[in-house]
C-alpha cells in the first residue's frame, strides 16, 4: 500500500482552498437568504463557476475526463481533500461542477452515450448549462434490491414507451433539470440482471410528469430537489436507449464507486465543519457557572469526533486510491466499507452537535440539521447499510481448518 | 410499590381508544392534507373537541382540576394510557385539550393566577377557546442553565417594561395564539435562583415582536408553531404578573414534572405507531427473493423496539403513580430518569424505522421523521439530558464504607 | 396490571435484609480467603444455611413448595426483592437454599419425579445436604437450538445406557454435586421436539466422567463449579427416567421461566452492588487536581447506572408477577424481554466500573470481574439473546392494515 | 501524507509470516498445555528465540537499534505488520523478542542508561537471557494522573533507599524476572512533573517482596506475569538511579508511543485471528435449521468487524509511519487516538464472537477470553481513554470565529 499526494495536487487543493475561503464562503448567508427563505435561484452561482472554470477548478470529479473535455483531470484520491472542502456548504460541490447527480450522470454519459448523446446531453453537463437526473428507485418496491424495478420500458418501432412511477429522483425537481436518466425493463423475459435498460427521457416529454418534490427528513435540498415522477405512455426516440439494452445495471455500475466516494469525502467535510462550530460554541457558552468546555462530556465528544473523523477520512483516501490502481473486487469491498462507515460517523457528530447547541442546533440557521440528513440519507441511499454489509461479509474468506481443527483453539487433552 | 388501574380508569381508556379510532384516526389524512400540504387551519379540530367534550374526554390531563372547571380531573396515572393514545398522532392531544404547551400553562395559571387572571386566561385556555405560550429559552444564552436568562422586566410605576429576545416559544407561532407567559429578570441583585419573575404579555402588545416560526431538525410543529419574539419596550400592567416576584423559577416548577410525564407517554404512543409500521413494512416487502421480515436483523430491530417500549412505558406509570403520591425529591429523580430514557428509545426506535422504510421513512408521507423529530427534541426540552443525569447523579447516596473497608472487596491478606 | 408487596412480605425482605447484614456480608472475606485463594470448602456455609432456616428464611424461591416441604412458600414477586439481596454476593443465594442450579433442578423434581424419586433425589436438596446438576449443553453442536442434542439414551431391558458428550454442566463439577438430570435423546425416531428424555445419573456411576471443571471468561465459579462429562455406557435403573419419554422439552420448561427470573433479580443486586462501590470510588480518588467525581463522565456513568438499574428491575417485577398470576405465551415474553435487557445492562455498568477502578477493578479483589461474568454468561445461558429476540418478534401483532392504506401515512393526493 | 512498505519490508514479513507458520503456530496448543494447564515454563521457546534470532527476526521492534546491538532495525511502520502476525497468539511477541515489557523497557534503556548499565542489564534483555518489569503503578492511588504515585525514593550516602507498594508491574511475577524499574519521588519539593526519579532494583534485593500475582479479569499472563510488590527500606546503590533525577516521567515518555502502537497492531492481529474463527463457526454450526452464517446479524457481525479492522490497522500503520518521521505533537494526538480507537474495536469484535461461540467461546479453549482480556486491559492500561481523550481534544484548535460571525451559521436578517 502507498499512496501519497504529489506536489501538483497539493497546489490545486490551495487553489481550491483559497477560492473557497474567498469566493465561496462569504456567500453563504447569500445563499441562504435567496434560496432557503425565499426560494429563489441564487444568480450568483452562475458568477462563481465561471470563475471558478477560469481557474482550473472545473470538473475535477470526472477521473475519466477526455481531453477536449472542459475541466481539469484529477484522480479520485487527488479530488479527496477538494470534495471534503466543497463538502463543508450544502452547495459547494457546484462551485466547481462537481456535484450530485450530475457528476455520475456525467461519469455515466462518458462511458455509455453515443457521440450523438454526447454532444446533446453529456455536454451541456460538462459547461453546467443545464441540470440532470437518476429516476431508478421507485415508490411501490423496495429499491435496496434493484432488480425489484419495476417502470416498463416498450419498444414500439422506433420509439421507446415509458410506463411507472419514480421518486427521489436526486435533482430532478430542480427548475433547471431538462432531461432524466430513467431505469426499466426492458426485458422481463431475461435473466434476474438482464431485464433492465436505461433511457434518456427530456423534461417536458408528453405524459412525464413531476407530482412534487419531496423532502428527506424535514430537509428540502435546494441544490438537488428529489423529483417523484409519474410516465403514463411517455415515448423517446429509440435513439435515447443509453448503453446496451437488457445492462442497464452493469452501465450504471460506473456511477457507483465515484459516487459514493465523493459522498463520503463530502461527509468528512460537514463533519469538520460541525466540529468547529461545536468547538467555538463549547468554548464561548457557560452553564452553572463554568463554560461548556469544561464538562469533560463536551471534551469526550470532540475528542471522540476526532477520531472518527480521522479514521474515516484516512479510509476514504485508500479506497480512492484502490478505486483510482485496481477497481476490482476487494476494491468494491473496501468503497463498502466506506459507505457504511462514513454516515455512521457524520450522524454520530451531528447528534451530539444537536446536544451541544440546544435549540438552535436543530434549527436551520445551522448547518447541523443540514449535515445530519445527509448522514442519515447516505445510510440508505446509494443501497442501505445492510446490502453493503452483506457485500462485505460475502467477500469474508472461510479459513481452510474447522473448529475442531483450528491451529489457535486448544482444548485439554488434544 | 403498589400501582393499579382500577375500573373507572378501564372505562375511560376504552372511550378514549373508540373515539380515538372512530372519531380522529380516519380524519388523520385530512388534516395532513389541509394544514400541512395547504398550510391552512383544520377546522374539523373544533368539531372534535366538541364531541370530546360532550363524551367527557375533555381536560385530562389536569390532576389539579377544581370542581367547577370544565373537564373529568384524572390522577398523571390514569391519564398515561390516554396520553399514549393520543400520543399516535402529531395532533392528537388537541382533541382531548390535553396538548402541550397548553397543559403545563394551565397547570400553572391554576397554581399561581390570581382570581382576575383565572378568569381572563386560564377560562379561555380550559375551553379550548384560545392558545398561549411560555417564553424562556432565549437564543442569546444557555438555556439549560435557567439563571442565565436575560430578558429584563422592569416596574414602572404600575406597568411592567419588558426587553429581550425569546425564541422555541412553544405554540408562540400559532395564529390563534393570544398570550405569551414571558420568564425574565425583576431582580438582578437578587440571589442566584431569585431573580426572575413571570408575566402574562398579550399579544398585539406594542413593541412585541413575532420575529419568525421555528422548525427543529426540518419539522415545523403544526400543532404548536414554535415562535421566536423580540421584546423591545413591551408595556403590561403590573397585574399581569403570574405568581410572586422573584419566585419565578420556583413557580415554573409546576409545568415540569406533568409535562415531562406527558411528552414522555406520547413518546410511547408515537414508537409503538411507528412499529406497527415496521412489522407491517417487513411483512410487506421483498429484497433478493425474500421477505424483508425474515432477515434476523429486521426481527431484532422489531423485538428490541418491543422490549424498549415495554420497559418505558412501565417505569413511566411508575413516575406518574409517583407524581401523584408523593412529589417528593424521589419523585423528581424518577422523573428526570424518564426525561432521559424514553426519548433515547424513541429515537432508536425511529432511526431504525428509517432504515426499514428507506427512503420513504424520510418523507412526510409517514410519521416517522415526525416522532425521530419529537425524540430529538425531547432530548434537549425541558432539560438537556446531561442537567437530568447531573441530576440523578446528585440523589445517588455515597456508601457508609470507604472502598479500603467496603465489605464486598476481599484483597489478599485482609 | 396491578403488582404491590404486601405487609408480610415487607416483613421478611427486612428479615433477609438484616440477616444478610449481620450474618453473611461481614464473612464474605473469610469465604474469599477460604475457597478462592485456598479453595476449600467455606465451613461457615452450613452454619449460616442452619441459622436461616431457623429464621424460616429458607427456599424462598420455590412457589410450588408443597406444605410438608422445609421452607417458606413465596411468590415470584415477593422473592424478587430477596433475590436481589442475596444476588449481591456469588455465594449469597446458598445462604437460604436459593442458588441455582439447585432451585431450577428442585422445581422440575416437584413437578416431575415420582414419590420414591422425590424422596431419593428432591428431599436432600431441599435441605442442602447435597448438590446437583443439570446436564444439557453438549460442546459439539449448537445448543442454543436444544433439538441439536445428541446424547443417547438407549433402553436395555430395565437399565437406560447412556452415551455422549455433556459440558457446562452448573454445579456438576462441585465437591458434594451427587447426581445429573441428564438430557438426551431416546426416540430419534419422533418428531423434532419429542426425542428427548431425562434421566437421573448419580455421580459415581460407571462411564461417567468428570473431565474438567470448565471457566468462563476467566471466572471459576466456586458455588456451582461448571462440569465437563464424558458418559460412555452408563448405565441407570429405568426408574431413573424423569418425567414423560420424549417430553423431555416440554418437562425442562418449568425450570425456564423463574431460572431466568432469578438470574435477572441477581444481576439488579450485582449492578447495586458495583454502584455503591463506583460511587464511593468517585469520591475518593483524585487526578489532576479533583476528584474523580467531579468529572461529569463518571457523574454520567452513575446516573445512567441508576436509570437502566431501576428500569429493569420494575420491569423483573413485572415479569415475576406475572408469572405468579398467568403464566402464558405473553408472561413467556416477557421474561424473555427481561433475559435480553438485564444482562446488557449490568454489562454496561460493569464496563464502566471497571474503566473507573482502573487495574484494581480487573482484578479478583473487587466483584466486577465476577458480575461482568455473570452478566456476559447470561446474555447466552439459558438460550442467547438472539433466540429469545426471535421468539419476542413472533409474537409481535401484524397490523391490519397494509402499508398503503394505513391511517398513519398520509402520501398527497391519497 | 505519504506511506508505503518497501520491497525489502515486504521480504521480511514474508519471512515473518512463513516462521509464524511453520514454527510457532504448530506449537501453540503445547504451549497451552504446558504453560496453562501445567503451569510451568515452555522449554520450547528458548529453541524458536534461537531460530528466529538466526534467520534475522530478532528485536525488530527497537527502531533505536544501535548498529552493535543484536537484532534487525526496523521502522515502526515496517514493524506494524509483523506485529500483527506475532499478536495473534499470546506468546507471539516472545519469538522474536518483541513483547511487553521487555521492548519498551529495552528503549528505555538504550536511551536513558549509562554505559555500565547498558552493559548489566540492556545486554541481557537484548538476548533475551533474562526478563523485567516496570513498576510505576500504585495500588492506593489513581495512577491514570501519574503524578499521584507516592512510592519514596531516598537519599542516603550513595545509597536509594525505596518504600512504597507497586502493582500491575507487568512480568514482575516471571520467574525469570531480574529487575524491575521503579518510579518514585525523589524531590517532593519540586514542580509536581519533576519529583519523580526511576532506579533499577534487583530482584532479590533484600525488602523487596512479591506480594502476589495478579489476574486482570481473569486473565493470568503467563507471557507477562503482572506482579504486586511491597518494597521496605530497599536499598541499592545510587548508580542504579536511570536517567536524570527528577526526570522521571520524561524519561519515561520513551515507552510510550511504540510501546501503545505495537499494543495497537497486536490488537488487530487479535482481531483478525477471532474473526477467522468467527467465520468458521458461522459456517459450521447450524441452528433451528439452517447455518448459523445464513442468519444475517452474524454476517453483520463479521462485515463489521472487518470494517473496524480496516480502520483501525490503516491508521495504526499512519500513526507508525508519524512516529517514525515526526514524532511531535500532532503524532502524539494520533497515538492517543490510536490508543482509543484500536482496543474498543477489538473488545466488540470479540463480545460479538463469545455470543457466536456460546460457552465455548468463555472458556479457555479459544483466545477470545485473552484477546477480550488485552482489550479491555488496554483501554485503561497506558492511560486510561478518558484521559487520552482529554489529550486529544486539547489539541483541537478553536475557530477565529464566534458562534454569532460564523460565516456557516445563517440567520434570517444576519
Amino acid at each position: 500500500m502507498n499512496f501519497n499526494f504529489d506536489k501538483d495536487n497539493e497546489e490545486i487543493v490551495l487553489r481550491a482552498e483559497e477560492f473557497f475561503a474567498t469566493e465561496m464562503l462569504p456567500r453563504h448567508r447569500e445563499w441562504v437568504e435567496t434560496v432557503c427563505h425565499d426560494r429563489k435561484p441564487p444568480l450568483f452561482i452562475k458568477d462563481i463557476q465561471e470563475k471558478a472554470k477560469g481557474l482550473g477548478l472545473w470538473n475535477l470529479a470526472l477521473p475519466e475526463l477526455a481531453k477536449d473535455e472542459p475541466g481539469t483531470r484529477l484522480s479520485n484520491l487527488a479530488f479527496a481533500p477538494i470534495a471534503e472542502i466543497l463538502g463543508r456548504l450544502p452547495w459547494g460541490s457546484m462551485a466547481f461542477n462537481c456535484h450530485a447527480p450530475e457528476v455520475p450522470n456525467m461519469a455515466m454519459l462518458q462511458a455509455l452515450a453515443t457521440p450523438d448523446q454526447k454532444e446533446k446531453w453529456l455536454n451541456p453537463l460538462l459547461n453546467a448549462e443545464t441540470r440532470s437526473s437518476f429516476a431508478m428507485t421507485e415508490p411501490d418496491v423496495a429499491s435496496s434490491d434493484a432488480t425489484n424495478i419495476r417502470t416498463r420500458i416498450e419498444v414500439d418501432g422506433d420509439e421507446l414507451v415509458l410506463n411507472g412511477r419514480k421518486w427521489f429522483a436526486t435533482g430532478g425537481a430542480h427548475p433547471e433539470c431538462s432531461f432524466l436518466i430513467v431505469m426499466g425493463v426492458t426485458d422481463p423475459e431475461a435473466g434476474r440482471t438482464a431485464q433492465h435498460s436505461m433511457v434518456i427521457v427530456p423534461i417536458g416529454t408528453p405524459g412525464l410528469t413531476l407530482v412534487r418534490e419531496l423532502r428527506f427528513m424535514g430537509w428540502a435540498d435546494f441544490v438537488a430537489p428529489i423529483g417523484e415522477f409519474r410516465l403514463e405512455n411517455v415515448r423517446v426516440p429509440a435513439t435515447n436507449l443509453l448503453g446496451v439494452r437488457g445492462q442497464g445495471f452493469k452501465g450504471a455500475q460506473v456511477r457507483l464507486g465515484p459516487a459514493r466516494i465523493h459522498h463520503a469525502m463530502r461527509c468528512i467535510g460537514m463533519a469538520e465543519m460541525v466540529l468547529a462550530q461545536m468547538v467555538a460554541r463549547a468554548h464561548e457558552r457557560k452553564t452553572f457557572g463554568r463554560s461548556i468546555v469544561e464538562y469533560d462530556t463536551v471534551q469526550k465528544w470532540i475528542a471522540e469526533a476526532r477520531i472518527d473523523i480521522d479514521l474515516n477520512r484516512l479510509f476514504i483516501q485508500k479506497a480512492a486510491w484502490m478505486l483510482d490502481n485496481s477497481p476490482d473486487k476487494n476494491t468494491w469491498r473496501v468503497v463498502s466499507q466506506v459507505k457504511v462507515s462514513t454516515p455512521r460517523m457524520l450522524q454520530k457528530v451531528t447528534d451530539r452537535a444537536v446536544q451541544l447547541f440546544g435549540a438552535m442546533g436543530g434549527t436551520d440557521d445551522t448547518l447541523i440539521h443540514h449535515a445530519h440528513t445527509y448522514a442519515r440519507w447516505f445510510r440508505i441511499g446509494d443501497g442501505p447499510d445492510e446490502v453493503h454489509l452483506r457485500q462485505i461479509f460475502k467477500t469474508e474468506p472461510v479459513p481452510e481448518w474447522t473448529i475442531a481443527d483450528c491451529p489457535y483453539i486448544a482444548p485439554p487433552g488434544f
